[in-house]
């Protein structure tokens, strides 16, 4: 049978990749240099302050992992391979100094055949080159425009300049009998009418052998729904059987996100099992169609296209996808384990969220990622690691290119949560001038029509039609995003923001207690982005907030307000996307979490993994189905009219009965009747828009006023929107 | 050495592909059977009247020819092979009853090899199938939506429904040595710096031979630049070579088209010549790049993306593309001859027109095409057949498109005229409801990055920025193209055009003379697309004329306001683009030609190749550089301001010495001067803006004005825009 053994590893470093390093440390793997170093130094934690400082020099220097290894007693006939699922970035494999493997891009796992080779005792060395940089200076992003490892790396208005380098994957011995399966996978053709699957495996032998395959596949109760049995005769094997009515896949809050597992087993002469393999698979068919009506949008001549589709559509079924942008969860993405992925995909889908854009800038995420997505029913939106550069078809870039995504396309394909593949994030923007005739793009779309051709594929984000941005509250032309949005028509909103501080707990972990308060420019504030990040000013926005509030007078002040912001813009975002439905097929806020203590940031789950009060805002504006309303802006004055725009929003499958919402007005410890509506039923997937309400605001001794609907009966749908009723007046006449 | 032998055809038809035909007739060869069938049968002319209508029932049946073999004696070691270079459209090829090929697709060539198989008097069987047809209502282009055949013939607006069938291409038998060139193709890499080419040659035999491949590049001038010589010991031979600063070739207007020949020869192993392949090849960079300044343009929030590039670039050079939409010279491309294109073409060049886009709803042209394209220096923007439907990705349909765009790239990417790939047309629009998620042109976006990833790819058009339209010289809101393009801001003008008729003799010609005066439905003015073609009234636009001009009195004068309204909306929309420059890149009427006699139609030249007026108006407005008037409108009344805005257009690569331009209104006998304009140096490839005049227009006893543009001692930039002075009042109150 299979078995694994770990290495026992050390790591150092030269500047010279043919020296021996002055001195070894104890290394964790999977892990990151940095961490192994730092760990050994004693250094102060990287997320406090500036301590990150420190690491700058081991972009540049050629780190040498040695690993020890203790080779178990081979049977006969058994392999012992040397096995990495990912080594970040540039490595060589050495052995008794002679280079045996030798590879670009953490993206392509390798094995190497030791039988023979190598004995216990034995070290093989894992050489990791300097930080790749396609030039000196400046030293940012662009350094990785020649390059796949994820740019946010380099630099970012989230993200400290920290590059990861080392082992960041599973990488151990493991022993197997010679012919063993490489790999297997499950394929699927789905009838038109979905009521059939055509469903196949491909085993990949590592060479054919005297035994059998056998193969089953049971469906979400465990009852095998598929067995077959066939002889290990070649390298590969195909089996296929149909399976009637299988049960779909659906994403959050649209069905149960129904799995099959698939066990592959290797039976040797005697029908022992000496290898198994396990996956699962989920069955449902994904496309990007035009959103109803797009078609008769009428068009001024000359005419141009229509947009492209951006509706997405399981199993028939169009989705609103309703969700964030997934940005790496820590900075070393070695130290990623599923814990870190499970208690913020929970999270995710506890607040309604049907998917996450896996953003260009950060890392392909690990297999639990997906799997975890595959359970929870959260569509995933996957990008190639292309992010807001220039990245030029050099011969040599697209070569590793084209080597690593392949290897992303073979590993993600499996996986029923996702939905689209794309090119990288803004690329055909002016920060990163790419556009459909670059090389990089053409071939990511080749790759992925030739390895996976039912997934739809967009070169990049935004497209035609699709919106991203804004960042802010109120841009500096003074309009909110209330305005903003509801003036918007986009095909999909695929980025907006608010942003917003953690609490003042988790700000007091990594801000030394001089520096908390006032937040200050070239104090913890500013590396930690709440200064001068996107904007001088972001992404704390001290100006925007002073506008509102005038100046604050302690940290938790600050914070209360600062967050309110974010809350209340984001809830407004989202539900304007979705009253614009189906027009627009989508809204993904950026970002969902973060990959270190941000002071203030975009993300509506502070690192590691604490909710903002944005979070339940937005958990709240994602519910299926709610009572809710159409608010024209932020800041109320007395004497102004008040005017709701009340909806009903359905993005669930299911109609909804008539009901009754009442609208009430909270100003201090007064609450004032508005109106109320009694709405029809609704269809499934429909919003039902009501009427305007009209209230005359009187002078009240209170600073913030809370719009209540109640909905009689289903107090699941009721909604509160938090306002601010200003005695002062603006400091402009802009967006008061 | 090679010798060729024709076949000796003849063909007829059932409804049975098993059974034998009832009665054959003679064929030509290329041809098509409508035409062989027509002509024993003595019908008349399909150009004239209705006479097409007959040919309706040749679309369902098998069409079955014979050909009688003459084969020659073959010497020692010596192949005889039937050679075709398509069929149209779905084909057997039978010998003695046993199907020894078949095939679906026009574009790919076959050969089989009958050494041994078949002896003089053998007859071989081509069997021609029914026109596809992917259902059998309605019956127009959409039956054409599951097929690789030209949608056009399935009826368009300018275009009878007659679905050519047949052997289009050459056909014939050729005796081979046993080892010959199957194929020999020169590619090359050129240097950053266009200093340097890195030529090689990929030589494909039919099987290894004893002697040697002998290969020879001649410059321009007939020198030889490279030799070669290598041994034919196996079936793929790549030599390789560098040239240095190779001539390069230009576009028309821009530089000479140099042209490279190579000449492949086999020698046996006594060095005789045994077998011949020659080529030409143009050295030249094609890139599609950004308009300058168009990252630059300011987006409101939501951002979406800028828009795709369109701006061609030859060997570093940003050009204006200027030209026209190529349609099918003939209903039977069997019939097109190297003279078609020839005559065609010279018309083009002549007309200073640097492009021209192959329309993806015609036929993709033969060789000559090309080869004369090279030659002149015209670029080509080269469609598939795909237009204006859902071309839905079924199994069947990919395979036949996989590989008959595989057969059209491997032939036509030799062409240095080839500048951009493009999916079809108008596929992305209400119409045709493709996207680009369409499987079929990530197929085509896949096979053109795979076999020629350096050319250029567009999905469709238009994309974003690029625009289609208008096809009227005033819309139905009463707007002119005067207006209407002043208006507009794309990035390439792709289609646009105004109808106009032949000349009265040509009408005569197909028009029966009891239906010649007034034009009327229900006769060969509505076959011939004069009537409710695109809309009720085009292409004629009786309506428009009779707003302008009152109601015409004899066919002479019909014809001739309808050609002034012609030829006055094409100059003023190509000057409007040129104007427009650099941020929009091309300007392409629709369309040059015609594939047979049109009583109107948007065409510049008439079927076969005659030159309407307003081909010389465009011919005027493409003169690489000119003196130009912005103009506010076609119709003008005394009393009104005539307010001209002055240009020099220059899109040559040479600067332009200043100069005076002179303008003057004639009316009548009557010319008076408007002012003068002393203009600066230009810059290459740069227009100058000049003064708008002002002149109040008197009383006058005309119908028309003409501006004279007069350039002092540059008489070929002088420019003439004919404009109707109206005394009668205009119809409504709009565009007057």
């Amino acid at each position: 049978m299979v078995r694994k053994s770990e290495l026992k590893w050390t790591v150092g470093w030269s500047r010279d990749p043919d020296a021996a390093p002055a001195k070894r440390v104890p290394a964790a793997v999977p892990g990151a240099v940095q961490l192994d170093w730092a760990a050994a130094e004693g250094w102060g934690d990287y997320c406090c302050a500036d301590n990150f400082r420190q690491y700058a020099w081991m972009e540049d220097v050629y780190w040498s992992y040695l690993g020890e290894m203790d080779i178990p007693d081979l049977g006969p006939g058994e392999r012992v391979l040397f096995v990495s699922k990912g080594v970040d970035y540039r490595l060589q494999v050495r052995h008794h100094g002679r280079v045996i493997h030798d590879q670009e891009g953490m993206f392509t796992p390798f094995e190497i055949d030791l039988t023979g080779r190598a004995q216990s005792g034995d070290a093989l060395e894992v050489l990791v080159f300097p930080a790749p940089k396609s030039h000196a200076e400046p030293a940012d992003r662009s350094q990785a425009n020649q390059s796949c490892k994820p740019a946010v790396s380099y630099g970012w208005d989230f993200h400290p300049r920290l590059i990861p380098l080392g082992i960041w994957e599973e990488t151990y011995l493991e022993v197997r009998p010679v012919c063993h399966v490489r790999d297997a996978e499950v394929g699927y053709r789905l009838a038109d009418d979905l009521s059939r699957a055509d469903v196949s495996l491909h085993v990949d032998l590592s060479e054919p052998g005297e035994g059998k395959i056998r193969w089953t596949l049971s469906d979400p109760s465990g009852s095998a729904v598929i067995q077959r049995e066939t002889l290990a005769a070649s390298q590969t094997v195909t089996l296929s059987a149909p399976l009637d009515r299988p049960e779909l896949w659906w994403p959050n809050g649209q069905g149960d996100p129904a799995l099959y597992t698939s066990v592959v087993e290797l039976l040797d002469a005697s029908r022992e099992v000496v290898h198994r393999s396990q996956s699962r698979v989920g069955f449902r068919r994904v496309r990007l169609v035009m959103a109803p009506a797009a078609w008769d949008v009428p068009m001024d001549v000359p005419a141009t296209r229509c947009p492209p589709p951006i509706t997405l559509e399981i199993n028939g079924r169009p989705i609103f996808c309703k969700g964030s942008n997934w940005v790496a969860p820590e900075i070393f993405p070695g130290t990623i384990t599923p814990e870190t992925y499970r208690a913020l995909l929970d999270l995710a889908k506890q607040a309604n969220l049907n998917m996450l854009r896996s953003w260009g800038g950060a890392v392909v995420n690990k297999d639990a990622f997906f799997e975890m997505c595959d359970e929870r029913g959260i569509l995933l939106w996957q990008e190639f690691p292309l992010a807001c550069n220039r990245y030029e078809g050099t011969e040599g870039y697209l070569a590793v290119l084209d080597r690593e995504s392949r290897s992303i396309l073979r590993r993600l394909r499996r996986h029923a949560s996702v939905a689209i593949w794309c090119g990288g994030n803004e690329l055909f923007n002016p920060w990163s001038r790419m556009t459909d005739q670059d090389a990089a793009l053409r071939l990511l779309n080749r790759n992925c029509f030739d390895l996976d051709p039912e997934r739809p594929f967009l070169a990049t984000s935004p497209l035609m039609g699709i919106g991203h941005g804004c960042y802010v509250f109120k841009t500096m032309d003074g309009r909110e995003v209330f305005e903003i949005f509801a003036a918007a028509s986009c095909t999909a909103y695929a980025e907006f923001g608010c942003p917003g501080p953690p609490s003042a707990d988790a700000l007091r972990r990594f801000i030394p207690p001089a520096e908390l308060f006032p937040p200050r420019p070239g104090t913890a504030w500013e590396t930690h982005h709440a200064i001068a990040a996107l904007q001088p000013n972001s992404h704390l926005t001290l100006d925007i907030l002073e506008d509102y509030f005038g100046p604050a007078e302690y940290l938790e002040q600050l914070v209360e307000w600062a967050q309110w912001l974010q809350a209340e813009g984001l809830r407004f975002i989202f539900e304007e996307a979705r009253r614009q439905k189906p027009a627009c097929g989508m809204a993904l806020n950026w970002c969902f979490n973060e990959p270190w203590p941000a002071a203030a940031n975009l993300s509506i789950v502070a690192w590691p993994c604490e909710p903002k009060p944005a979070y339940y805002a937005v958990a709240g504006s994602l519910r299926p189905v709610l009572a809710g309303a159409r608010i024209g802006k932020f800041r109320w004055s007395a004497g102004e009219v008040f005017d709701p725009e009340l909806w009903i929003l359905n993005d669930s499958p299911d109609p909804q009965p008539p009901g009754r919402v009442e609208a009430l007005l909270r100003m201090g410890a007064d609450e004032m009747p508005l109106g109320a509506w009694d709405f029809p039923p609704l269809e499934a997937n429909t919003n039902q828009r009501g009427p305007v309400l009209s209230f005359p605001l009187p002078e009240a001794h209170t600073d913030r006023m809370t719009l209540i609907l109640r909905v009689a009966d289903r107090p699941e749908l009721d909604s509160h929107y938090h306002l601010l009723y200003s005695r002062r007046p603006p400091r402009d006449g802009t967006a008061s």
